[in-house]
């Protein structure tokens, strides 16, 4: 593991990590936003997933979420979003490199470094539960588009795991959208039956949703018909789940940076509890 | 003019405008913050000068002043910082294109395009406030580093203009730094005499320091040598001129983000008073 970055933000401190990942079998890179509160000890933890075409990078610098964290006390994580390097890659900027859509693939060309559900769950976690001051008793997860969805399938996976879930902009019914078919086809294969434990809606329907759950939608989101939240919608019941329609806002870090607030504040709820 | 993005921030609207310029001899691009009130009337403006290197969208998407804004009712304008497409460059990330330092050249092959002082103090603002609800009378002016030298000399050139005047670890005294004389010589000529007018510190000391004034410096910033803040501290006088050490802050963005709210709160108060 090598420190690649240090910069101090908001009383805390702004990590880019690197380290050799057995998993995926290369070097990977995340950012760790610790707040202050971590110099005195274990601090929550909200892990964020990004979306298509993102590294660590994007929502650690756009997303505007250490601000809250800082005064919240809760570390942030941000994985990237798929091995780099020597991974096979695809000229689609929805395929390969930037683009792991958080599962393991088990085909040729993905599955010798595209294990990206073992990373985000497994890997990762013990790493930096071992080297900072992270309380894994503490976890909630958040992320937006294909990151949204990464962050409901692992939490509907491992209720037990996180206190709260939220999204912005999900993927919520992959396997019945273009943000998902093509992807599952590539990294799964041919098997649907394979593709439902990767599908938010479907993993609901299964398994009911045992979290509290907050997801924003912009209302003039370009991607609605990939994103399908009308079928999240249906899927959702109780009060502790909650979807909000946002009327006009679109799918960029614009909006994902102008709801940063209440998400923080949804999960220290839960966190704090 | 055109609008080149318009994305739903905080309530309000983040817009890239492109347009004409007759002092820059080309297209320029800025980016406006309209907060949610401006749908009701004309709202204050604070001024946002970028540093080396940036165009309008750095501090745009990174140093999280939106979120700030909307709240307090302030429209936000992110100027580029140099003329760009066939203006003369540079090799050097210090001079030309991405650097206009906020000065007028006289000098050959600058002067044909790189007039970004009467870009900045006269065309800009006769264009924004001529199509956007954005009041006059109720200005104030921030920046980052080179963005901070730009945002400190044009308010002790125009005190009455600006009601309020910021800067996160501007470029004091360009007249004794790296950061300055080379610039100068290549923009103005080798005549020191007509250097002193692009220098905080030699304004202040001409002029005095006739409005407030907040200035934050990280403690851990590597270009202090450049940016020479303690020239700064020791021109300033009275209460209403302060220059903020922040222990362990460089000169990132990170550290801009950490200190926005303070200094849209500081400017708040100048422009509603």
């Amino acid at each position: 593991m090598k420190i690649i970055s240090e910069n101090m933000a908001f009383g805390g401190r702004q990590l880019v990590v690197a380290h050799a990942s057995t998993v995926c079998g290369g070097e990977m890179t995340f950012g760790l936003y610790l707040p202050p509160q971590a110099e005195a000890g274990r601090v929550p933890v909200l892990w964020y997933l990004s979306g298509l075409t993102c590294t660590h990078e994007n929502a650690m610098v756009k997303a505007g979420a250490q601000a809250w964290a800082a005064r919240a006390g809760i570390a942030l994580v941000f994985p990237d979003t798929s091995p780099r390097g020597e991974a096979a890659d695809d000229a689609a900027y929805d395929l390969g490199q930037g683009a792991g859509f958080y599962v393991d693939a088990t085909q040729a060309p993905w599955a010798a470094h595209f294990q990206m559900w073992s990373y985000i769950s497994e890997e990762l976690p013990a790493l930096v539960f071992d080297q900072f001051a992270l309380d894994p008793a503490r976890q909630a997860i958040t992320g937006h588009s294909m990151g949204g969805h990464g962050a409901l399938t692992l939490a509907l996976t491992y209720p037990e795991r996180f206190r709260s879930v939220s999204a912005f902009a999900p993927i919520c019914n992959p396997t019945q959208s273009d943000w998902g078919r093509k992807q599952f086809a590539a990294y799964l294969g041919g098997d649907e039956a394979l593709w439902v434990a990767h599908d938010a809606v479907e993993l609901i329907k299964a398994r009911g949703l045992t979290l509290p759950l907050l997801v924003d939608q912009g209302g003039a989101d370009k991607f609605l018909d990939l994103l399908q939240p009308q079928a999240l919608e249906a899927a959702l019941a109780g009060p502790d789940a909650v979807l909000r329609w946002q009327a006009g806002y679109d799918h960029s870090y614009f909006f994902v940076a102008s709801f940063m607030e209440d998400h923080i504040a949804f999960h220290a709820r839960a966190l704090f509890a």
